[in-house]
């Protein structure tokens, strides 16, 4: 399949908490060839050397005009940040425009519309240029209410949650589905946020972008089309947020009671002390991981089934430690899955799912 | 302070789940003079023996033309459903076309707009009407971000939650608020759904309507308005579902987290065997009562203070049966507002809050 080409604009955020759009397009990307990431404070390096993961042949640009003096022409300009409050940060501003001049589509994942500018919708007409918002609800009569549907489907439904937003449960999401289709196991993604579906997820939803409404209804009714269409063993489900999360209230509880899980794994950066919605503002400390589990068990009526290890702020020896002592606390299985793959992981579900063998 | 005069469309619903906005509005409203209801189903009666607790001088209709030959002109015509959904009944284009040629503003509260309709709006415009959504979300600039505010305000927080959607909960608060008010604990209501704020809530949110991203910011804001503004001694919030809903899966969590509440209320119907949402299609099992407490209280690390009654499908003698039975079991108080009055839940309050005498 042809890929368009597309360069990343994460001036200032890129390997940042911010920067999870384009930390995750540099790992997996489907829909795009990334040749570029625009970031000046990363200028020169390539973009492993910030994202641990990432392909290695994706190069840092200082600005636009160096990237598209060096890298082919990309037919997309991707607005690779996740910011709070989901608006279009003013610095981008002048970079949009000199990429609209340039001819080049843009595509974003934010709540603020680039199609809702007038300054930049105005110029890509006059342009011939596309202005493409992932992250629009669809319209009131396309939505679907929630049906009770999940229970009743022969295929196990396993989302990966987190103890926080921004902590690897796509990433981990990704793998695994990788990890058991190459064991033969079937398995197909759903996406909830915008950086899956940019990545050219084929099912999925911007969920945090849906009226309350309609979260469950739309993201049951994606879980449902991929199973019509694939008809997968195991449907992976990207979390969102975390269950606990004050600010994040809806994206944890939709996913389970729309999937109706049969087991869940749980992603968790035990080197992180606060929560990173607004860290130094108000410094929300990350929950406990026992806690968290009990949270979501309870909720979800399922069982966590393994821990999946986030090894930012820790050495080598803290995550050995840190996996050694949760498999006895908790006696699950517990793997930091970008250093180790996700073989415990595979293991432990086809365990627990025998008909899966 | 002058209200104005308003007509209610319910055709089909009224007393019913669906006719919870109407139901509201004939018990209380404090922006309009409700001086009818229409609905052929119970034409002729007075609304008060449609719908317990309603004012005694308001007539049911069976259409339109009816109600305009009987009652003086209204200024509005109030669509009084909440359809599962958001989308305004096909039925009630005929009716809500002819209030139009009558020179009637329509407002309504659904998640389809009345303005975004190209017949409805085109006509209004003709005939000089205003056609109002109560419903729609404020503008991404306007909305506000959790910002872990409530915790320190100097005020009595107390959500009146519920077992299921449509269950009384905005009543009860309601009811709160005047009896606490009465005994001289100045209070404030906030509202969170459509009918709370058709009433005429001074404060609050269409929480439901607003994407995920923002509903806590957004009620949190509500909140600190209703307390910057009033300095009440005690803030009810309408709560909105039931934190175990599997469809409305944010609202009590959003409700819980942007209120930090110091107490519970919980409103609950014995006698309801199945959630109302989607009823006949889904059966879906009300959640038992100690399962509901214990969820509410684990993720608001709040108490619940008291057991408020919904008494359909229940004779006298069976609600106070259980009343007594509730009180036994959970060491609470329990009673049926509406019968009862508020007094036991005002004692409790000011029991728990001795600060408030």
């Amino acid at each position: 399949m042809h890929k368009e080409k597309a360069l990343i604009l994460c001036e200032n955020s890129f390997g940042k908490y911010l920067g999870k759009t384009a930390n995750g397009l540099v790992r997996h990307s489907e829909r795009f060839e990334i040749i570029g990431v625009i970031d000046s404070a990363h200028a020169g390096k390539m973009a492993h050397e910030v994202v641990e993961g990432a392909k290695e042949d994706i190069r840092v640009y200082s600005d636009l005009k160096t990237a598209l003096e060096d890298a082919s022409k990309p037919d997309f300009l991707i607005i690779g940040v996740a910011t709070i409050g989901g608006m279009i940060p003013e610095e981008f501003r002048p970079v949009l425009i000199e990429a609209i001049k340039n001819n080049i589509n843009i595509i974003a994942g934010l709540h603020e519309f680039l199609n809702d500018d007038p300054e930049l919708s105005k110029l890509a007409k006059e342009h011939g240029v596309e202005l493409i918002d992932i992250r629009k609800e669809p319209p009131l009569e396309n939505m679907h209410q929630f049906s009770d549907l999940c229970k009743n489907l022969d295929t196990v439904r396993i989302p990966v949650l987190g103890t926080d937003s921004s902590i690897g449960k796509r990433t981990t999401a990704i793998e695994l589905v990788k990890a058991l289709n190459a064991r033969g196991i079937k398995s197909v993604f759903v996406a909830t946020g915008q950086t899956g579906l940019l990545q050219g997820a084929k099912f999925g939803v911007p969920l945090d972008s849906i009226q309350g409404d309609y979260m469950v209804g739309e993201l049951e009714h994606a879980i449902i089309k991929a199973y019509e269409e694939e008809k997968p063993k195991v449907i992976v489900i990207e979390g969102q947020g975390s269950i606990s999360h004050p600010a994040y209230v809806s994206g944890s509880r939709a996913i389970i009671t729309a999937s109706q899980p049969n087991g869940i794994v749980l992603q968790h950066a035990p080197g992180r002390k606060y929560r990173n919605y607004r860290k130094k503002l108000l410094n929300l400390p990350m929950p406990d991981l026992r806690e968290e589990i009990d949270l979501i068990e309870i909720f979800s009526k399922a069982k966590v089934l393994g821990i999946t290890i986030n090894n930012e702020s820790m050495s080598d020896d803290e995550v050995e430690d840190i996996m050694a002592r949760y498999e006895d606390e908790f006696d699950l299985p517990a793997c930091d899955i970008l250093r180790h793959g996700c073989d415990k992981l595979v293991e432990q579900i086809k365990r627990i799912f025998p008909e899966l063998n």
